[in-house]
């Protein structure tokens, strides 16, 4: 096996990836605390080329040496903007037309492996590492997404449940 | 919508979590530098009960505080063990039965959404944060499995892949 060269991984550029066709996925972060996930989140957002990504509330923001350590250039591709209120962020996005869904362990929450009946564009809130999605957040969201979880913690790091959610929603549009 | 309660949850002791049937899943470590993200798989196979991680080359083991803080816990339910070297590994591991597959840009990767065509047990191995899977490991692989991406950098940190690849042999067994 032969690892692809750079040239074949056909990497885009700032430039490229500003004017790309984007996955009509909108990327709401909820009182994260850590730059760490805050910064693994634009990665993945960069990679799977997600429309936006909305910090609010206490959410850090870049520039940060510490965001920057693991978003790796992510911050200048991924269209982002900071919004202090989450529920405000949940009613714009209502009103241009994207469904709100909050990645929450709640009752009658959509198991992951049948968001394929959601029709996109939509947007999915992540919440804080230890609370999740405020509860406030949830009474405004059209409904919430579980990931089927059967360990001793049900409960994943925020950066790869992003990471799980936003593949995803990519799987759904490729196998469309 | 309301939050699920603790007991709702279901979650495992670690008692329940040892001798609940397994996804016929292994995970291997090449060399990964980062004691957060070798946390972060732990935490990860807890929540899809994989069968066992195998850490390799200079991976970090527990015990230690800085995997602890990610991990949370999982270090004490999720089955693991070292091997020095990953080859060694990939060998063990096919011996029983096991088809290996690098999780790694190469010529003529599986897509990941395509591997349900993949029969388990299966083995995946993540590689270094810069470098990847080792390519002398890489010719001892039965395959290798690539995440679709179109972005700037064309990867993912290492704890978010394995989030996304686990979570795909998942869904592959929730959905057959």
């Amino acid at each position: 096996m032969r690892k692809l060269t750079m040239q074949e991984l056909n990497r885009k550029s700032v430039q490229e990836f500003k004017v790309s066709g984007k996955l009509p996925v909108v990327v709401v972060l909820d009182n994260i605390r850590s730059m760490h996930n805050v910064g693994s989140v634009f990665r993945t957002a960069d990679a799977f080329l997600m429309q936006e990504l909305i910090l609010c509330g206490y959410t850090p923001q870049p520039p940060h040496r510490d965001i920057h350590k693991t978003a790796l250039g992510a911050t200048e591709t991924v269209d982002w903007k900071y919004i202090s209120e989450t529920v405000n962020a949940v009613h714009e996005l209502k009103k241009k037309g994207f469904r709100v869904f909050a990645v929450e362990q709640v009752e009658g929450s959509i198991p992951l492996h049948l968001l394929d009946a959601i029709e996109q564009p939509i947007a999915v809130i992540f919440g804080n590492e230890v609370n999740g999605v405020d509860e406030q957040v949830l009474q405004h969201c059209d409904g919430s997404i579980e990931i089927p979880q059967s360990g001793m913690k049900h409960s994943l790091n925020i950066a790869v449940a992003a990471g799980i959610v936003l593949w995803e929603l990519v799987r759904n549009r490729i196998s469309k």
